[in-house]
């Protein structure tokens, strides 16, 4: 799995609840983070970069836990790694095509995933004939990076980006692995009556039944091991962590990627 | 003349202002910005990187526009350069020293800038005896780029970041590129008592004094051209770009900067 930073730990978290015997090698791109305000182009470059250090770890299936890169990469990445390969995407489109009655589907997510359209299509590929509207919400990471997902400051900004945006809507889909951190925020402007949609546990249920469908889970009861991987120095990242994962992280290796 | 990404554009266009006779080439790294939340490791290969680019050019002199970078990698530019090389923090941290009375002066940065202690030591190497305080304010950045410096939001971020931390101060440096855009929230915290020092004018000083004493200015009236590169598509950083350099863009040319 990799993540363009820390966002995906979220997603990590689910997976390793859901398949407990599963290993995984888990790598944060953190020195070139963000993806969300870069082009598809480059991040399609760094996408492959992440792949190859991966692949060459002996996985069998990848989890591209970045909105961003899943996006605007992942036909890239199934072409080259030879590889079953499981982005963010598809798995929270379709669980919010479910959950939506009025068929008024909202996403949020960074510049890159908004702009990509990715979620347009995977929602109309899940159910044809949503309303689907989108937004994004900038300053949603660097507030949950902060550590403010539950302030003042982030309801104000989560009431200036969604208030007039979302009436009519009935399901949100959280469409950045950071969001869930600013749930609080988000709860204050659009109330309960809104199903907000986290891909993290979708994901693991769309990764588990693509190794059940492959033949390629692991027995009950092997030992799972954990690796994480970054490519600044983890510092900043371990701090951070521990929110997102809601565990403390074991430890962190950092790596140099060479040219990408 | 190189920044992470846009920030620098500020300094950019105090240069030209001040230097109306001297041709410029910009560099603004956007496919790995921002250089504030990464390690010293990884922003002086970045620096380095993008160094070699300006140098291939036929600069005759280097100026690090982003306060992170010439916190971190000013020794290492310096040293591979070969080139007279001019960062932000020393001509800054001189212009506050001069500026304080009471002697007690402000910075706020990134929290690369602030880990380095870099404005420390330039403000002591200025006026011995300084009582110098450090704040990082990492909101203040992506609240430039959204367009929203001077929202009540951003009045708001500042008065949790300063409000109780600035008392005291005469002088403010502003340790980052990105601020000057937040100067009206900054303002609503501290008033008009507190002098707010930009070092873009002071870098614009330094530039002209280095040229002057090594003999490398321009003739004045000699057709000064200017360039300007990102590593990025250019979409964003122009519309971004013009905020910050007061006018109009001309071209924007991306290039790859390979291996760094």
């Amino acid at each position: 799995m990799f993540d363009s930073g820390i966002g995906g730990l979220t997603v990590l978290a689910a997976l390793q609840r859901r398949l407990a015997a599963e290993s995984t090698v888990y790598l944060g791109d953190t020195a070139r983070v963000p993806y969300g305000t870069k082009s598809a182009e480059v991040v399609t470059r760094y996408a492959l970069n992440n792949a190859r250090f991966l692949a060459a770890r002996n996985i069998k299936l990848l989890v591209v836990a970045c909105n961003t890169a899943s996006a605007v990469a992942l036909p890239a990445l199934q072409r080259e790694c030879g590889l079953p390969v499981v982005g963010v995407i598809e798995p929270g489109a379709r669980r919010a095509a479910d959950a939506s009655r009025t068929g008024r589907v909202g996403v949020i997510g960074t510049e890159g995933t908004v702009r990509s359209g990715a979620y347009l299509r995977a929602l109309e590929a899940a159910r044809s004939g949503l309303e689907v509207r989108q937004r994004p919400c900038p300053l949603f990471v660097p507030l949950a990076e902060e550590g403010w997902g539950d302030s003042p400051i982030a309801a104000e900004v989560a009431r200036i980006y969604l208030e007039d945006w979302a009436p009519g809507i009935d399901v949100l889909i959280l469409g950045c692995t950071h969001y869930p951190l600013l749930i609080p925020a988000i709860r204050t402007v659009l109330g309960t009556g809104v199903v907000l949609v986290d891909s993290a546990s979708a994901v693991a249920d769309a990764v588990a039944a693509e190794l059940a469908g492959r033949d390629l889970a692991a027995p009950a009861g092997a030992g799972a091991e954990h690796a994480v991987f970054v490519t600044d120095v983890p510092g900043r990242f371990c701090e951070v962590g521990e929110r997102f994962l809601g565990r403390v992280l074991g430890d962190v290796e950092q790596i140099d990627l060479g040219p990408g």
